[in-house]
């Protein structure tokens, strides 16, 4: 039997401002879509943390045997300008391969996320879809709008009719808004004078000479409005209505809000069933931002590079330190932070690695099934990691017993804790045992140990065993430096 | 200056049989596109000898100084059908998360062929589009053939008219075939039969109802033509008119074929001006093929995990070995041959390293810029990298005479002598110093002699020195375990 059958979860739906219980549209079937990256620039932390999150989920929901279809797309239509200094004449007489081609900054931020995602050991998602690979999904979504009444066009662009659409169904249903509210938040792009209300948004949007990035349409060659391409791209691949859409708290609006109006318009049904919404990441208490400083990018976590850090931190340790808070609440990013992960990450691998040793006994002095489904409660509470971890450390406490022989598992049981505990470690929280991989340090203690032992001979003037020890060493590419200040060592 | 205004490259051009200069049709800049894999299946090591080929081109390019545009697509239009068993009625009931999907399929191949190719330390083209992302542009081009009456509709697809074509261009004008050969070897979709003529290639399909991928267009609800997203995408990203496009022979004809025929019959220019092809990797002298078990895979090089091999090999390695032979000869890939090619890989890193040791003389003993000319002219004689890797060689000989005082370099020519090493090994060649990080074997070689040494003073009673040494091992997580056959160790 599925685990999905047995292990009924709660969300926390943002739509409802309540934890629910988790019931699929199709039953052993979850399709989830979550806002993904705009390919312009490099992804900062909060990001990080945001996909760190759906990716926990994800691995949670899969782990429970659901077959999921997990899409997080690729907002890569940008609105990049050729130089308007220049003139029209001048570019368009301008080589190809002079011009600024957006896709170039595409392909190098795509490729820097990936690499980041990777080596913080998220899973690629099922289908990883791009804004300008879905145009003609996103002009079939306006053509439909328009057709319903809730858009119009007006030179060359066309615009959602928040107060048309407001009539009828509620327009801030999600963040909680009512138009008064929207009139004073709506994100703009340019020529907002031709909006019949502000808080109107673009569909389509008329591009201007200079703009680079630009399609035919039935209104205008131009480019689509930023919150259309989720919803062509949600319900091409999960249906007009899917079960979880997840993405950062500043997305909730108004881009959420647009979907869910967009959705309604087109297909006249509630696109989503559960919203899910993940907090903020800040730095030493306080907002991160490029200007003050206060900013780290996720790879300076793992090379050191940024003078917030003590120290490099291997990517799994960020990991775990981010899991160690739940999704929904703010956390605070620090070096020490990090430290404390760190302690509490070689704690459970040590525990990880010391369990694959221990022998089973002829009776259970504790009950492993109370304690295996005390992690499932954690998880199947709105998917909270911070309790998981607090229930694999008291896992941790029976390792140690059993490693003391203060208490035993059966065969049986001593399999269920074993599976269980990896499980967790390994596929729910997508932590890496970089511990058995550390060899560089490894050589490093061992080759610490040989000066040792070497300054020992040169003390007992034992000059063949000292000499020895540089030559071996040497032999196998390790170079001894005698120097002032003692012995060191290079690698070659 | 920039390097490319002394160094003038040599080309073999596939559309003219001949070695030409190379002159890029924008001083400076240089367009290349290269027909990418098809995403729905894995990767075979043929394709990636074809993309490492073009990789080194695009390495030599960049480090003489060109501003090059490097496009490779990712064939992501697949005709997945749902099954047709099921009827049509059953299919549009089905949930959609039920369904096939085929960019699931997509996003798994693509994720595998990144991945395979950072193994093999290929870099990054400079944009990497999808068929599926330019659909629109695709149906522009027919609209616009259609126009110039080389193409006709007939039952909702769209044929190009490769006789009417014919009259006033040469069909065949790059694989040296005419009509008539074409008549026998044309690559068919499904429904030949409506074609006016057996060579004619689809522009648009019209879609069945159990197809999948399908989009408008203003003949049917339908897709493609394979041969029509190259020329979508080269000319949208380099232009009507670019210097280089590559793929593998097999590519020549039809697609490469039908790619210049679109592009003639739309743009009115031949699109372009150097056609390269790679050849052929086959396997222990025989075509490769998965029905006869004469297969590998390319990460099954590097895990070791195929009756083929008799051992894992580093990926840099197989590079390596791949660089050994020029793109335009057919490649033989055996066991024996990775084998022979991991010893003058080790070779050249052993002089690579023992170069950075070296000290500058009074004067030099051998003229480095006639080696360095040597190195220049393998590559500019059409990319030539076993020529390249021989030079390489002579300088491996100078390291070693330097090593052993018998040559000298003064601190001028001792610096132009390292830089040329290096540029050529890690930048144009890309190969990666795997040597350095083998540290796991190094530490084995450690642990070795440490076991030597409590042997020793086992066998001197010395068992103070003897448990110490056991201890110490033990404290930095590297376990000596006493047996009939000896001292093993485990490292956790």
């Amino acid at each position: 039997m599925e685990l999905y059958k047995q292990q009924k979860i709660k969300v926390y739906n943002s739509l409802t401002n309540s934890k629910e219980d988790f019931i699929p549209l199709n039953e052993g079937y979850v399709g989830m879509y979550v806002c993904g990256p705009t390919v312009y620039s490099n992804v900062h932390l909060g990001n990080v943390r945001t996909f760190l999150s759906f990716d926990l989920i994800f691995r949670y929901l899969k782990h429970l045997g659901y077959k999921v279809r997990y899409v997080r797309n690729i907002t890569d239509a940008g609105h990049l300008e050729n130089d308007a200094d220049e003139g029209e004449d001048r570019i368009s007489k301008k080589a190809r391969l002079e011009e600024l081609e957006p896709m170039e900054v595409v392909q190098q931020y795509t490729v820097d996320f990936h690499k980041v995602l990777d080596e913080f050991n998220l899973l690629p998602p099922s289908i990883e879809p791009t804004a300008t690979g879905h145009i003609i999904e996103q002009i079939n979504i306006i053509k439909e709008i328009l057709n319903k009444g809730l858009a119009y066009e007006i030179n060359g662009s066309v615009y959602f009719d928040v107060l048309k659409y407001n009539e009828k169904e509620h327009y801030g249903i999600l963040s909680g808004r009512n138009i008064e509210d929207a009139i004073h938040n709506t994100r703009e792009l340019d020529g907002q004078s031709e909006k019949r209300n502000p808080q109107d948004f673009a569909l389509w949007k008329k591009a201007q000479p200079e703009h680079i990035m630009r399609w035919p349409s039935p209104w205008s060659d131009g480019f689509p409005g930023w919150h259309l391409e989720c919803t062509a791209m949600s319900t091409k691949y999960l249906g007009e209505q899917f079960d979880i859409h997840g993405g950062g708290m500043d997305l909730k609006f108004p881009h959420h809000e647009c979907e869910i109006a967009q959705a309604k318009s087109c297909y006249e049904v509630s696109p989503v069933k559960y919203w899910l919404h993940g907090n903020m990441l800040i730095l030493n208490g306080r907002k991160m931002a490029k200007s003050t400083g206060n900013y780290i990018l996720p790879l300076e976590i793992i090379s050191g590079n940024n003078t917030i850090l003590s120290k490099p931190f291997p990517a799994t340790v960020a990991r775990f330190f981010m899991l160690q808070a739940h999704y929904r609440s703010v956390l605070d990013f620090s070096s020490d932070a990090l430290e404390g992960a760190e302690k509490g990450y070689y704690r459970l691998m040590s525990a990880v690695g010391s369990l694959q040793n221990i022998n089973a006994g002829s009776q259970s002095s504790f009950d492993v099934t109370v304690w295996r489904q005390s992690c499932y409660d954690a998880m199947n509470d709105d998917f909270n990691s911070p309790v998981l971890i607090a229930q694999l450390f008291e896992g941790v406490k029976y390792v140690n017993q059993l490693l003391e022989n203060k208490a035993s598992l059966t065969e049986e049981d001593l399999a269920i804790f074993k599976e269980t505990f990896n499980a967790f470690v390994f596929d729910v929280l997508g932590l890496v045992d970089v511990t058995s991989k550390d060899n560089s340090d490894k050589l490093g203690k061992v080759v610490e140990m040989l000066i040792d032992m070497r300054n020992e001979a040169r003390a007992n003037k034992n000059w063949a065993l000292s000499d020895k020890i540089r030559d071996k060493l040497a032999a196998v590419g390790v170079q001894l430096k005698d120097g002032k200040e003692g012995t060191t060592f290079s690698v070659n």
